[in-house]
Formats: C-alpha cells, sequence, structure tokens
C-alpha cells in the first residue's frame, strides 16, 4: 500500500534522532552543475518536495536533487559522490510510507521520474521493459492494446522503480503476487559506477546468484535501479466484482481462507472493517452498510468467473455473510476500487487536517483472524480513530491512524499501539512489514523479526556498498 | 530436471582442469570422530558414491563424509571445519546435472539425508517446515491426507535441500513457479557458524533483503540449508492429461504459446521431439506416434478443465496437430509422467552403455521455435544420438546426448554442440542455464551471460564466506 499525500499539514517530528549530516565538500555543487546544467536544482521547494514525506515522518532535506535522465546521468552521479563522499538517495513518485525514501544523511536526491520511457513491449514473451520513473497507471495504459496487463497494483500511481525497491504488492498480490515475482530481470548502478543486468529476458534461470531478488525491497542500498524487466499477464476474459458485509471480522477472514482452501484462484480479495467502511461512504460518497466488508474481484472466462462466485457465495453465507453484491460492469467495477485506494485518505480525513500514519503486518493466514480480531479490540481502548484494511488473502493488513497534530500526545500513544501491533504480529511468526519496507519506521522491528540474519545483511551492505553512500541510514544502522 | 544414475559405465574424465586439493590438517579426522563417531565415514566405497556425478563428469572423492542428523551437527561440522581450514559440500540425493555437488577441491562431503523428517505442516496456511533431506514424493506422500500438495517436480525424486539450493523446477513450473516461488523461507547455517532464519512464516514480506532468494540457488555456497518452509497448494478438484503429436516441432511450440496468450492456465506441458518419443516407447513400452508430441496436464475444476481441454485443442488442430488423447484416469497419467520421467533413461540407453549429457537453457517463449528448431537442426548434423524435450512453456528445454565411453572424440563433439547451443540461446536473450544450475558446466557461460554482474556475485561470496570453504570451485572461479 502506497499513498498520496493525505493533507497540507506539517508533518510532526518524526520520533526518529537526527541524522548526521555532513557538509558537501568544497566544489561539489559546481562540479554538478557543470554536468548536469538545469537537471541539478537546489531550490528550497524542490528540496522539500524530496525530502519531506508521505505520512508522519518529519521533513528531511537533501541538498540537492539531481533529475536523471539517463543510465549515464546516474552512473555519473554516482561516480562524483562517491568520489566526494556524498549520500544518494533515488527517489520515485514519493509515496513510499515508512520514510523509504527520506534523505537522513542529506546528499543528492536522485529523482528517476523522468526516466520513464517504455523501453520494449514483447507480446508474446508476456515481458516488458522500462524505466523505472514510468508509473503502474501509465504503464497498462501503455499496454491496453496488448491484451496484456501489469497486475501489481499498491494503491497509488507509484514508479514501477519505487514499487521494486520497496517490494510492493497490494490488491492482486494474492493472485499474480508481490515486485518479487513481477521482476525477471534488472538493469542495476552499482556504488562503484558498474552498469549490471542481473538476468537475461527467459522467464526463469539457474544462472548464478538470484540478484534480481537481492535487489528488489533493497531499498535503493544496495544499488540503484536503472531499468526494469516485467512479466506481465494476459487480461481475463471475464472480471467481475463482489462485495459481501460480514457481522464479524472473523466471519469475513474466515470465509477468504476457506475459499483459497478449495482452490479458488481469487483476482483480487480486500477486508475492510466498519470504521473504514464509514470512512470510504463519506470519501468516496458511498452507501455500503457499515460493517466489516470484503471486496472481491475475480478473473477467469465467464465460466470460471460464475462457478468462483457461487462457490465463494456458499462459503460467505456459512460465514455470516450478507448479501452478495456482484457486477461485471467496468464503470462499477472501477468506482469500487478507487473506492478502495481512496481509504487512506477516507481514512485519515475521519478529522479534518489529521496526518496520517499507516502501518503494516503480514501473519500466516491461520492467524489472520485471531491477529485482526485482537488488533480490532487494542486499536478500540484509544479515542484515536484508527480503521484497519488489507489484503486479506495474503494475510497483510493494514492500520491507518488519523491523528490529531494538535496533540502531541497521539503521536506517542500511536507508537505504543503500532509497537503491540508488530509484536503481535511477530508472536504469531508474521513480518512486521508486509509490503511498506523497513526504510526508517521498522528498523528496530527488523531487529526483532530475523535477529543474527540482519547481521548477513550488514555484511552484504558492506561488501556491495563500502563507503555507504547509498540510501544510507534505511533499513537497519551499520 | 535431474536424474537418477543411468548407466553402471565409469564415467570419463571431464573436461575441467584437475583442483587444488590439500591435504587435511594433523588429527582432523580424528576431531571429527571424536564429535561425530559412525556418523563420519572415510571408506572408498561411501566417498566414491559422494563423489559421482550423475552425468559426465569425472568422480572427485571427498576426503570423508559427514552424515548430519541435526542442525547442530551441520553447525559443529562447519566450525571444525572452519578451524581447520578445510571444505564442505552438502550433499542430498545426488541428482543434480552440472557437477555442483562434486567436491573438487576435497574437504567433507556433508550428506543432509539423514535430516529427512517432516517438521510441521499447517494445511490452513498452505505450508510446511521440512529438513533438507526429504525428498519431494516422500513429502508429497506426507501430504497426501492433507489435500495439499508440493508441485515442484524435475523429474528425479531429489531432496528438496538440493532443490532448493540448484533454483530446481520441472514440468509444472508453468503454473506454479520455481523453487524460487516455493520456498517461504530458509534457516541457514552461514560459514561463521551462525544459524540464521530468513524470514517468519508469513506470504509475503517486505523486511530487508531477500536472503531467502539469495540461497536459493546459490548451490550451498554461501550457505548449508538445514530447515526449508514451503509453500503448498491445494490438489485440484480435477486433472486431466493429454498427449497430442504434431507434424512439425514449431507446430508443437506454437500451440503452448497460443494457449498460454489466450489465458489457458496449463498444469504441466511438455515437448518430446521425434527421437525422444522413439526412445521412450522403447524405455517404457508404450506406442506414440514418433512424431514431436507434447504432453499436457489441465487442473482445475471439472468445467474448468473441460473449457480449457477445449481451447488447447483447437489451438493445436491450428498448429498440425494429430488425434487429442486425453484422460483423467490417476493410472494412465501416472503411466504418462512416469514414461516423461524416464525420458532422460530413455535417451541415454538409445546406445547401451552410454554415458550421458544432459544441458539445459532456457530463452523468451517468442524465441523457443526458432532455438529449438536451429538446434535439431545442428543436432542432426552430427552421429550422436540426442533427443530434446522440456518444459515449453517456460521456454526451457534439454537435450539428452547418449555418447559412447568408447570413442573419445565424442565428448569433443558434444562440447561443442552444447557451446553452439548455449551462444544460440544467449543470443536470444535467454540464459545458459533454466533449471540446471551453474556447478562445474556452466560457468564460462554464466560469465558470458551476466558479464560484470559476476563481479557483484564474487563480492557477495567472498563477503559471506572469506575463506572459501563453502563448496569452493562451483558457480565461478574466484
Amino acid at each position: 500500500m502506497a499513498f498520496g499525500r493525505a493533507s497540507s499539514s506539517e508533518p510532526m517530528v518524526a520520533p526518529h534522532p537526527p541524522a548526521q549530516r555532513r557538509p558537501l565538500p568544497e566544489g561539489f555543487l559546481d562540479r554538478l552543475a557543470a554536468r548536469f546544467g538545469d537537471a541539478l536544482q537546489t531550490g528550497e521547494a524542490v528540496r522539500a518536495a524530496h525530502g519531506a514525506s508521505e505520512t508522519h515522518f518529519a521533513t528531511m532535506l537533501p541538498d540537492a536533487v539531481i533529475f536523471a535522465g539517463s543510465t549515464q546521468d546516474v552512473v555519473d552521479t554516482v561516480n562524483l559522490c562517491r568520489a566526494a563522499g556524498v549520500p544518494i538517495v533515488p527517489f520515485g513518485a514519493g509515496t513510499s510510507i515508512e520514510g523509504n525514501a527520506s534523505p537522513v544523511h542529506g546528499g543528492i536526491s536522485l529523482d528517476l521520474t523522468r526516466m520513464d520511457r517504455v523501453l520494449m513491449v514483447n507480446a508474446e514473451d508476456f515481458d516488458c521493459v522500462i524505466e523505472p520513473g514510468v508509473r503502474r497507471e501509465e504503464l497498462n495504459q501503455h499496454l491496453r492494446d496488448t491484451g496484456l496487463f501489469f497486475p501489481i497494483d499498491p494503491g497509488a500511481n507509484a514508479t514501477i522503480g519505487g514499487m521494486a525497491s520497496t517490494r510492493a504488492s497490494g490488491t492482486n498480490a494474492v493472485r499474480y503476487g508481490t515486485m518479487k515475482d513481477a521482476v525477471l530481470g534488472l538493469e542495476v548502478v552499482t556504488p562503484d559506477g558498474r552498469v549490471i543486468r542481473t538476468a537475461r529476458r527467459a522467464r526463469k534461470s539457474a544462472a548464478g546468484y538470484d540478484l534480481t531478488r537481492l535487489y528488489v525491497g533493497a531499498e535503493g542500498t544496495l544499488g540503484i535501479i536503472t531499468a526494469i524487466t516485467l512479466r506481465l499477464h494476459p487480461i481475463p476474459e471475464t472480471i467481475s466484482s463482489a462485495v459481501c458485509a460480514f457481522d464479524t471480522l472473523k466471519g469475513a477472514v474466515d470465509t477468504v481462507v476457506q475459499a483459497i482452501q478449495c482452490g479458488v484462484p481469487l483476482g483480487r480479495v480486500e477486508i475492510l472493517d466498519a470504521l473504514q467502511i464509514r470512512a470510504v461512504n463519506r470519501w468516496s460518497k458511498l452507501d455500503y452498510a457499515e460493517l466489516p466488508t470484503l471486496f472481491f474481484e475475480f478473473h477467469g472466462t465467464a465460466n470460471g468467473v460464475a462457478e468462483q462466485i457461487e462457490l465463494v457465495r456458499a462459503v460467505a453465507e456459512g460465514n455470516g455473510g450478507g448479501e452478495f453484491l456482484w457486477s461485471n460492469l467496468p464503470e462499477e467495477r472501477s468506482k469500487l476500487w478507487r473506492a478502495r485506494h481512496e481509504a487512506y485518505y477516507a481514512a485519515v480525513n475521519l478529522r479534518p487536517g489529521a496526518i496520517g500514519w499507516a502501518t503494516d503486518v503480514c501473519v500466516p493466514l491461520s492467524r489472520l483472524a485471531e491477529c485482526i480480531t485482537q488488533t480490532r479490540a487494542d486499536l478500540d481502548t484509544s479515542a484515536i480513530p484508527s480503521t484497519i484494511l488489507g489484503h486479506v488473502g495474503d494475510g497483510n493488513f493494514h492500520v491507518v491512524f488519523s491523528i490529531d497534530p494538535a496533540v502531541p500526545a497521539e503521536m506517542a500513544e500511536v507508537e505504543a499501539l503500532n509497537a503491540r501491533l508488530v509484536e503481535r504480529a511477530l508472536a504469531m511468526d508474521g513480518t512486521c512489514t508486509g509490503e511498506h519496507g523497513i526504510g526508517l519506521g521498522k528498523q528496530h522491528w527488523l531487529e526483532a523479526e530475523l535477529g543474527d540474519a540482519v547481521e548477513v545483511m550488514r555484511t552484504l551492505k558492506r561488501a556491495l556498498d563500502p563507503d555507504n553512500l547509498f540510501n544510507p541510514g534505511k533499513i537497519f544502522t551499520l
């Protein structure tokens, strides 16, 4: 889940120590200007736009922004920065959730949104090659005549480079997987300024270490992605959406788990709790019953989809599900999913002018009902509005808090609620983040989750980026 | 594709330089014996069984074999070997193809087949946790009452640890993916003797670097896998098999590509060329028409499978396909797939007493027909019998050569044919191995395929295994 900006309020100071900023070496900006001209920008507004967080993290200004237009621009930036010991933080749509692109150590914010070309579409191979600044909606627009689509959908219209870097997933990961499954290969600029290609265009390979998946999810700390080969999927013959409200959160979750156990290949399945439905109704002017609700999407042949719907309807009925409102009209479907995508804005704006904090955990499916119901009970002990929504087929859910910036104690309260949520997920053998990444916000929990494995990660980081210049301070401290 | 031993002939000397073997340090075997007792074996027969290759590589004896029974056994082996500077080569079923488990530098062959417990089956979560010595057939036997199965099927009854280490796939990767998709998490013993866990049991995670997929396919060069969390799938309601012969290889390949483009979720689809069919007919006492042939398996609901078969039948007809022989009787299905699994023995034994050489490449689907037809034409310039078979839905195919050990020139001729095959695949933006791994046999081609990316791999290896003791000499030389 990645979001657009929820409100124009000033973000509050994040609960993280101020980073060590080194002043830029003498003459460094002049050297950059000589190489990049107008593509180097140092104005306050541009720097602020590249240092702000989508959620509750304090703005941290980069010293300058470079707008890369080519792999060579990235290589030259890397070489100039390495020579000067200046950090580089890759930047896409800026829709990450955990402060993943905040320049905590200053340096250069390397904006890749001008690298937005679709380089190649190979329809017969179900793949395409794109630059990292291509956004997912534009990619699907570009593909519309090929009969193929790129399924990963984190909500926001993120750049594909950013999605690869945070190992994003979203509403239809239950059917199509996450960015680790969608990315077939990468072109990457390494901290020593080399351009490597991690894989050929074959659909699978057993040739050496899986560098593709080492860079996917590395949040720009090991290399800068400059091209991406993506796996595409045929647009299903039939797509139908359905909405079903339940008496209880548990009934909704059990329905999904049982449907998956029956082998139903759900295209998407999202849970929204009662308060989230109220928020969506207000924000998107809808009139769903304010109950725990599932949003489904079914993909397949006409007969196949009809079969899936029948089966899921029967399972839902056995779990306290109400009427099954379904549609295969594209305009109704897009209204439904637009409402889902705006759920974050809807939730944050339960209070006008509020600051949003979005967190995500993922647990084994068998523990999901328990995790969600315990979390809802814990959230209900607080007066701060919060909603639960998520990708229930993956065991992945989000909590969105609507924080009053005028009441500083609320931030501490949300911190405590978030800590208890993550501890609950870890105790159920889950993860502290299903799809947002570690960034700044989940570093403590990464250690709790994976222990000594984090030492192995540090070893990799030190080996590949010995000067610690690529998005330093993210995922872990060295 | 992994195989059982094809013949009892002595393997020929492989075209690889003899490795540097260091003598074991004084008293080292005594220290091992004190710790491991009978689980340490140094007899010639046991060492030969752990140093032989499934295919054409020369036998390379380890100095001793340790049969590990627990993670602690692995840790103690690693610590004793590190202190003494002795190499460790993990060993499973010994069914790898490219010399992946040959102890080229001597040292300890660490046999993990006694670690064969299924530790946990979580049916509601569609996962299980197993030790690395569990074999895939035994795992599916163990799972048979749960309604779930483990789909990855490389042919041989390999250990799951070995399959993870070579990033194996096989006949139904087209539907269920490869070991990179099947493995949710690993327990790994690192070269410094730490036991790490790469992931929790959630179905997805964005928590830090993807260590799971770094170790999957690393061929034991970075760590030794001691437990595996696997993703399982519901057994389909209906499974049907079908066989269809074609006038041309191209017609068969085009059928598969077009079926996939129509969105048919093929369960398995295998191609066998005319000579491979002749070999299968002889070996498995069958009577298929000796033409290029597709073996299909369809998974789904009864109606869904019927729809799939209708669609594929129509596509096949348009590509010169003959009668569509299909069956959903389990005994006929298993006869069909047993024949497919024995295809390697069948091919090698086209000449009695022959040595087998199996190679594999993978290309983009759009190039597959061209790659296969050019390869068949090139193979036909040689008098050495060779067959083409493979996982056509992935763009992945194998060539099996049946080499007369009495004619040394044949080995050189096969080397040249293999080299041209790999060069052809690379020129089509394919990979030098879709599923066998690099091992000893494909090292030259790894460099040709990925260039400077191999330097990044070397950096990772040096960082994680600074003494180069974990399966040294594999994938690349340092």
